[in-house]
């Protein structure tokens, strides 16, 4: 059964409002984390993970450390994209070319519908960190197409349309390590597996984003722009702390920057965004958006270890970009 | 209207009895922490801060870290000194010289009466970090006078009177960033502008003090010597560990240490000092001390996120130095 | 008085049954931490200690950090396993030879009874860490026997008889930091004091020992080899994180690794484990074992603060080895 | 005028024959340096650069910095392939897109004819290093094509014939500074402009080569594979040391490696190589090649300073290659 | 006897014309190094050395490390400048205050008439590297003054005179190391004891200047601004690379750059600045200027071995700064 | 057959005079380098290697680097000490234990006549440097005896003779890079198999030996002591310097250093101890010493490329520890 398109109407969002007092942009849920570390058998940790609406309920891929602590991409489903129940093993890619099975490792995906089927990339262990593409119809099978780019690079998102008859993608081109610097660029496609035309879109700045800056979840359109969510590093006397704000995109050349905030939305505040494996972590990667009441609920692993989920308002984040912007 | 010059009484000290069945020579205020983060709108952590008796109430200015997390200085008055009143916005300082108008940032004031004003300084971001002096005569209006010392800078502490006809400062040279060292050294002038006659204080030495040291509050006059707090940083694996301590420096020549405790008064052991924006910090900025009593508050940074209050009895401390001295 | 061997059945061993839905092979004490750290008076932290039973009763050697944060090793002893009773001054070591008599800290002590008496090694501050050993036969004198070896080492571990006539110890090449690597050695020695024909062990690996590796608990004769617990580490953006799982070595050659657990046996991830003066650190350094019932308490380290315990049955970590085994 | 394919002999060859009782597979031309650091009025120093057979004559593209240390490409011609003239302005390149027209530096070129025109690959200042591509067809009009892939890259080398209808380049992921490590890779493009199919060629080895490794000059095809010569990197306590050796690739899939040179073929030992701005550099980008004699003519840069020149034959390099391989 | 001021005619300034076919604005002596590293018997090297007109011939204060490698300035005498008479002996400082004779070392002297005296000014070892003033009348006693700023920093340069009746002087606030950044600051003082006033002069630039920059020689007084010689430093993959450059000052705010030369008047290309303690270096110290002929003579350490000289005419730098300039 | 120890009486040492006019206690052969990079075939380098009076001739075990740079051990005969003649093929070593023969490298060999044979030590690569141990009687047939210590560790030196019934020998511990560090430490050993009784010669100092020190030459047996060279390192901002000097330690407790040079003997200042693999290297492993005349040669590497010859006078070294030293 080939997929249909998913709507720009999705109803059954998950959603909660916006707690008495609280001024800010973005809010928590109120029941965080939504998936604990241990969801599964066999996981030390699930964070850092995809969903997209599929057939009127949820799927995703999900980013499983298991008890060695080795990385891979888990399948999920929820009814209602709070409750999830989870593979217990990871994702089995079926490769075309046996060059490219070779992948040490997998994670922090992101899923996205493209004209006819799901893609998702993720940070491929190819002899370091790549971008991984590849895609499925009906999240049973998954095929794998090409690494995208060269390593090193991380925080592959792609749009979710082509652009000028392109495929185009943001990534963040990296290190082996826990690499100190991080700007955002972009690169386009005619094809999914040969990637150029790369473009500079913005750098570090200062503050929470001061040591690195990496795309988030997939961009959403909205008539003014392309609206992306990324996170960005501030690095402290005892290590990174990573939060996450705005920056509203051209539609037709995304890699010019519109808008972008001064301010984070999000910084790691509670005990389960602050305590864990890698303590001071929230990180976006995916949303869900739902456009005629403009609800966005966003999905983001906290310190590395558990998922939760925050809300926010199309309107009052664009609101947000054009008082706060520096750009 | 010139104010006066603080009394050596403060009857109205905040103070709360040390705990049954508690034999530290510091201990917490069990309201802890008194600031929490979020007490402006606009403020992403409030910590690092200075206050002094005004007017039968109290003043201070306060390390403000905003939502981008850009640092700066807030002035603020609380009756209790407990509960405080902090402008949202930044102080605006009047600047006579544009050369100086200069700053990046301002993190970590210290306030202090000294002859006919409050003299206050801070970490100036001026190409780097260095020692801000700034005054005021009333906390309404706040002129800048010049930066003290090159950079690289922090904690710039004065002491409360001249002392052989020179205004006296101790601070602490680093570098640009997380600064791996740090000894406390004394600088004097005769007119707040003209640094010479710079001597060394002392060092850093082992455990809890043993990557670098820096004076705290402004130091208190006693009898015996000028007691100084001052706090100590430990490199674990894991990053810094700021702890406080105490030492009592020669009345006359004040680069003399005549005690030096080897055993830190206060290390971070609650939630709100060891889990924040920096795990495993406590800093302290400022004391209020009612000489009749001998009762001192410690105002002192949690996480780089917080205020605490600590509170110690000057004969406790005095009675510490004596039998833990290492100097 | 001279000791008698201990017995292989240990009946008093402390004991709590697998909570209920747990599926893991190692859990931990409910009423954890056993040692809070500030058991004594002085004390900053008591963790990573070695207990061994001693006259029906239980004794052990503990490191307790005192609050200049110095590092030395206490006696103790327990009723139960479970509530101990440390002396509050260090351990006073008799010397024969001045020249050793050096030693700037000491910590992360082993106990082990072999032929006639319980030895104990140590990292002893000897121009750099190395591995301290002593005896005792009372847990009322200890005699400081030499460094068996050159700095710069740590986690000197003894098996508990001679193999071939030889003493045998694990040990861990190091660096005088923060060691960033570390592999398992073994060596030989006649007489405790002369050590020689060293041999590789094992190193690190992926995920959780992707860092460093280390002995840890004495290890465990069985038929099948000899079972060593140790820890692992990993290095995340923000630090170390010590996890801990199992191997099981040659009988005869223990230089051979017959087993080696692919998962971690438990890692950091309560608040005594993930929050303290080290974020994130699960340090074992000691076993009870009870041969008839199978049963093992292992004390480890919390947060480089407190002192855990958590259990297991050694057929499950046997089955745990052979399933779980990358050797 | 367009010019045609240059063909395989090439008789004026720059030539001189193996000095008596040197038994070496490369040899150094005996009046090295070429070309000297001063050759045009404003250059520091020319080094690292391309030449290829043009019209008869010698054409070539060179590394030149001025004396800001500002790194360039510049335009040479030559009769004989010895005496060089320089322009002395850098080339000026022809930019169809402005949002490429950023170039913060350009060096390292190498230049290989492909069907029909010269295409240029350099180091190119694009937010970081990466690989610019430009053609010519005549030495007098430069244009700029595109950022072949994202920063970080360095030694961006193509193939002289496309491999199953794909243009190929071999390439070096690196960092954004003195890269402590580096491996080849090869990507695949159907345009020049985007490019995939990205293929692990080889990594670092042992010695000369324990460091980083990157290719060279274009790889010379042969009836048993592709010659590839490339630099290798190894890291004494006072520096990097540059050698160079050779490898041979699959013809049909040229990530395959047959052999792979143990030994290094030519080592920093000349005072022209050994002394200079950067000390101890033989670094090759490109070769001279007359196929019916067998004769190579290397070009390499010395101490990244000066230009040099060594021989080799065909044969005999792989005769060395058959014999001294460690693939 | 006190001298006199130091007349502008300095008609025996050692002088070699510039070569035929040099077209580069400064130019080396032909039989540099004119100070060899051995001239007294107990030295490893003698460089960056400051001298000056006195009565009629030369004198100088020479940096001297001995063959334990113990850096201390020496005094020396000259008939003609180029041939050097230096003490085995260490100058011996008069304190007046013992609490500033703790001096572990001293390093690259500057001289400088101001007023009634010769100043010297170098890098003192008080806790770190800072400046230390000293002065002489005769070059025969020598008193110590002060340590003028804190640590660390080096590079400490006065002004020839007073502006606006205040002392001047140029730093480059450093690290205790091998301070890998480094900008030009400037200081007034009322007193020579008291420093104050910081300005921020210049910061880093491209190439040969992108890693530090550091004042030299004592500032030239000319009609349009002072003329500032200084060294800069570029980092590469072997370390640094030392070479000098110009600028010119505002003659009464002498913070603001008038002009700055792109490019470097010299680069280490000789074998006595490429080969020695510290391969690579050329670093300026002092001038020698007759103002009738406008010719100057520059000493500057070679490698950190040895002593040479360049030559210039102050009105071609003047045209090379004015074409050249990127301020 | 079974070679006879050694005669004190060396009457055809290598010699040559001390040059007029120079006053070092140290001097250099005129005609270094004595054995050239290339000397044999596959040789790239050959250094930091050790000579032995041999039946009325001379014998040596040398360090080859081969043109892959890697490390290993040759075979070397002389008539004078002067001219060698090398094995083209490393040393095979005849392993008792197979679990000894693994050796990824093996570096500066030092040889000693001790009671019946001719003891090699060098850095072996055992899972990182440590001090492998061998022998031979005839320099024909070589035995592995034993990894003497773990790694890190390098500069692994015997005593000529057993120390109050134990064998004696001193080494460096060390890290597994181009460690920073690095004191002299003893250790003792009933069977040169197991060592242990560790004791701490000396570290560092300042200047030319602040980095780092290690002994060089088997230690000369004096009245007044054992005399023993050894090299010191300098860090400069490029690199490390190695020069070398002299200690004389107790007969009887040869831990108790009497004398420390505080200058060196002699520092890299030549072309081929400045120019070459590693630029300024000077590094003695080995002397000849003619008791009657009081000749010392001293065998050094050069560069870490080519062997030199140095020489003194033992009463003249004796002169100068008793007026240079430190200790």
């Amino acid at each position: 059964m080939k997929p249909s398109a998913p709507s720009v109407e999705l109803p059954n969002i998950p959603w909660e409002e916006r707690p008495a007092g609280d001024s800010n942009v973005v809010w928590r849920y109120s029941k965080n984390p939504i998936i604990p570390r241990d969801l599964i058998p066999t996981s030390n940790s699930i964070f850092n993970s995809a969903v997209v609406p599929f057939n009127g309920t949820f799927a995703g891929v999900f980013r499983c450390d298991d008890r060695s602590r080795h990385m891979d991409v888990h399948r999920g489903f929820s009814q209602d994209g709070l409750q999830w129940m989870l593979d217990e093993g990871a994702i089995e890619w079926i490769y075309n070319d046996p060059d490219c099975a070779h992948s040490q490792y997998k994670y922090d995906p992101r899923v996205c519908w493209i004209e006819d089927r799901y893609y998702v990339m993720w940070c491929n262990g190819f002899h370091g960190p790549t971008i991984g593409i590849g895609y499925t119809f009906d999240f049973e099978k998954f095929y794998f197409l090409e690494n995208a780019l060269l390593p090193y690079n991380r925080n592959g998102v792609p749009f979710p349309r082509k652009i000028k008859d392109k495929y185009v993608m943001l990534s963040r081109p990296s290190d082996n390590g826990h690499t100190p610097f991080g700007d955002i660029y972009l690169s386009m496609s005619p094809d999914m597996v040969h990637w150029g035309e790369h473009r500079y879109v913005m750098g570090t700045s200062h503050g929470w984003q001061s040591t690195k800056v990496g795309a988030g979840p997939v961009p959403i359109e909205t008539p003014e722009g392309w609206l992306m969510f990324y996170h960005g590093v501030l690095t402290s006397c005892n290590g990174f702390v990573y939060s996450f704000g705005a920056a509203l995109l051209d539609l037709d050349k995304p890699w010019k920057v519109i808008y972008r905030g001064s301010s984070y939305l999000l910084s790691p505040q509670t005990y389960y965004e602050c305590v864990g494996d890698v303590p001071n972590v929230a990180f976006p990667c995916a949303t869900l958006y739902d456009k005629p009441s403009g609800r966005i609920a966003i999905y983001y692993g906290g310190a590395d270890t558990v998922t939760g989920l925050a809300f926010c308002k199309i309107d009052e984040v664009m609101d947000f970009l054009k008082h706060d912007s520096t750009a």
